[in-house]
């Protein structure tokens, strides 16, 4: 089999064969096809796509490329939750104690941020001592002793995966439907948990640039993991505008906190009441009602908070910052961004506000990047709101305060101002089960 | 800059400006992209194009990436021909001394064979003790005193071309029209003559397999040619079948040598008399008519195989192989191919015969392999002859006995039979100036 037939052959718009598809996947994770062939092939994919088999098998050989977890020790059902990626997005932090709280075992495994796109695992770290490094036999035993853990990867999982992610962030191959629904499906059939709940983001500051492509995503998804045996469930929700108000880290650990304590914003803790809801329902809690009324409860109740104490203690974590989250690092530099002019928020570009936030400090640059766990941006208003010429739309967070001026720049450009009254747009478009 | 936003860019199908071609080719050269992301790229632009301008750019980066040959120093008008690749195309031997006995000059860099295509270059050092290295003072001066002179390239002509061409030909991005006129082109205007005629071949032996896609190249290469100062000419070529009947090196040189001796096939003799008139127009030596006439006489008076002959002598090479063919290296083994049925040949695939006089020895397997001079294929019989069950339908030269089973069974099964009588196609579609 020669590479160069596939690429030729995808190239003309053929489907390939599972053989071929397997044999590829094989040679390229051991680095006998290179990276110009293979980023070639995954152009042509951008433009002439794959079928539903072909996907399937693609993910099915990057999912064995490396380990398969084996949950089989922990007691109970095991159910695990995805987002396509998010500015804001720290729901991960409120859900998985949310169903824990509930009964059920979130075994997470969990990424970092990269881009404009921020990761649970950063944001963890941020609470002084917490271990994201545990190892498979002390993940186990957290989860079957506190009902729930979230770790960053261990092992070798997916390598395809990981080899294939990088070189499409170096070639404009990203925002492919079947490249995105076998890199995460890839992952989550890895990590091993019983019941999936996707969250595929959609808008400005998603992959996913509308909802009929975000739709289309969420069922080849759902449809590749119940062929490989898995309960599958998808939200598509907006991600047009930032979730909550808190960008960056800390300042979104606190936000989740405030949620599970009863407060926190609106719109964060309606989509994470629906998440958890259809993550209970697939782990067959009761109807999708009672669901979410179970997880309201949870929050109402303080469980759910308990829940998140008790994992951040279990893995080493100081559970008094979270208690009194004043305790966490401030930024040195606190900067108020002003409005230039009075009107409704007509649009936020969330992608553009996200890279305002990694360049204060939140996120990467380049991989090597450390973060600023302080760093970041807390939203004052947002789509849809009136605000005052010289009211504060914002408010920056950073120690490097040399950055301030060009993300200012950045966030004033990412944001447009309209003297009519705006519709604000769904939070969820739909669920699909 | 940044190649990620060019690739993107292409992908939406924008076009690329000036500055961002430029410094592409630049960088690309220098190594400073790699050639993931410039395979990635070039897979683009197989799906969404070029407009004029961007080919027109990437072609003159591409020709000033290196040297640009000066031929100031040749008095007299020089005239150039490049042929987009083919089986059997012998036309530069018969052309370059006809042109030359007519009193143009022709200083020509030829390529090697390369997949299924022979190269001039091959078949020119069949001849024993002919140097196709010359140094750039040698060709001038064989040039300024014999009428014409053909080498290899010398020194570092269009590196971008030899980077880019090494990489679309393991990438499947060779057939794209942007890309074989901008590498065509620049290859031509950095080798210096005034005129040049391009022979676009077109058909099953060909990159461009249908008429229309080869006009298209043919005009857009005549424009670039044009907007850069040089006199431009195509034609438009049959290569649905080899040309002539000979596929080799020593056996083209023999089947060149008999067109410049009045002989030698019909087909190859009118379209080597219709590509030499051309030139002889852009030279300015009369109408298309006179020329045409010109060239025949040249064939007829013998003063063409004259020029080949002190071109031969000029370059070290052995004059009296050319007087006395037979005193040429002969193959150890001869194997007649034979019609397994009556009937007419209805298509031959000029690809795939060229791919067995790959495997008899003719050509390169891999660009480090050495070629057998007196290897190759000798057809008895072409598309539209009407054969009888057991006649020879082609006789394969070879040193490499073990090699002949594959090539018949490749040679069989690239001839279609058929029962009707079949028009021929016609050998040249259009000429465009």
């Amino acid at each position: 089999m020669r590479m160069y037939d596939l690429i030729y052959k995808k190239k003309l718009g053929n489907a390939l064969t599972k053989e071929e598809i397997d044999w590829m996947v094989e040679e390229y994770t051991k680095g006998s096809i290179p990276d110009y062939q293979m980023s070639a092939f995954l152009m042509s994919v951008c433009f002439n796509s794959m079928n539903e088999e072909e996907i399937t098998t693609l993910t099915m050989a990057m999912a064995h490329s490396g380990d398969m977890v084996d949950l089989s020790s922990i007691n109970g059902i095991k159910v695990d939750k995805h987002s396509t990626g998010g500015v804001g997005d720290k729901t991960t932090l409120i859900i998985a104690p949310v169903v824990a709280a509930c009964g059920l075992k979130v075994a997470k495994m969990s990424g970092r941020g990269l881009g404009h796109t921020g990761g649970t695992i950063d944001k963890l770290e941020s609470i002084p001592g917490y271990r994201t490094d545990l190892s498979m036999e002390e993940f186990v035993a957290v989860v079957n002793e506190k009902g729930l853990s979230v770790i960053g990867q261990t092992g070798n999982l997916t390598p395809a995966d990981k080899k294939l992610y990088a070189l499409r962030d170096v070639t404009a191959t990203v925002d492919s439907i079947p490249l995105i629904a076998s890199s995460v499906m890839s992952k989550k059939l890895a990590a091993g948990s019983d019941c999936i709940v996707l969250d595929v983001t959609t808008g400005s500051g998603a992959f996913m640039k509308n909802v009929e492509d975000a739709k289309t995503l969420a069922k080849l998804m759902i449809t590749i993991g119940k062929n490989a045996g898995r309960k599958m469930a998808a939200l598509v929700t907006d991600m047009d505008v930032p979730l909550g108000r808190a960008i960056g880290n800390s300042i979104e650990v606190i936000e989740a906190v405030e949620v599970l304590k009863g407060g926190g914003p609106d719109d964060l803790k309606k989509v994470c009441v629906e998440l958890a809801g259809a993550m209970l329902y697939l782990g067959e809690k009761g109807t999708m009602e009672e669901c979410i009324t179970m997880a309201e409860n949870a929050i109402a109740s303080g469980s759910a908070y308990n829940k998140l104490k008790d994992m951040v203690a279990a893995q080493g974590g100081n559970v008094d910052v979270l208690e009194n989250t004043k305790l966490l690092d401030k930024a040195k530099y606190t900067y108020e961004v002003v409005a230039e002019e009075s009107g409704y928020i007509g649009k936020m570009d969330a992608q553009e506000i996200g890279n305002c936030a990694m360049l204060l400090g939140a996120g990467r640059k380049t991989k090597e990047s450390c973060i600023d766990f302080s760093a970041g941006i807390m939203l004052n208003v947002k789509t849809g709101d009136k605000v005052e010429k010289g009211e504060v739309l914002a408010r920056f967070f950073t120690n490097d305060k040399e950055s301030i001026p060009h993300a200012v720049e950045k966030y004033q450009s990412a944001i447009t101002f309209t003297q009519q009254k705006v519709l604000k747009s769904a939070l969820i478009y739909c669920n699909i089960y």
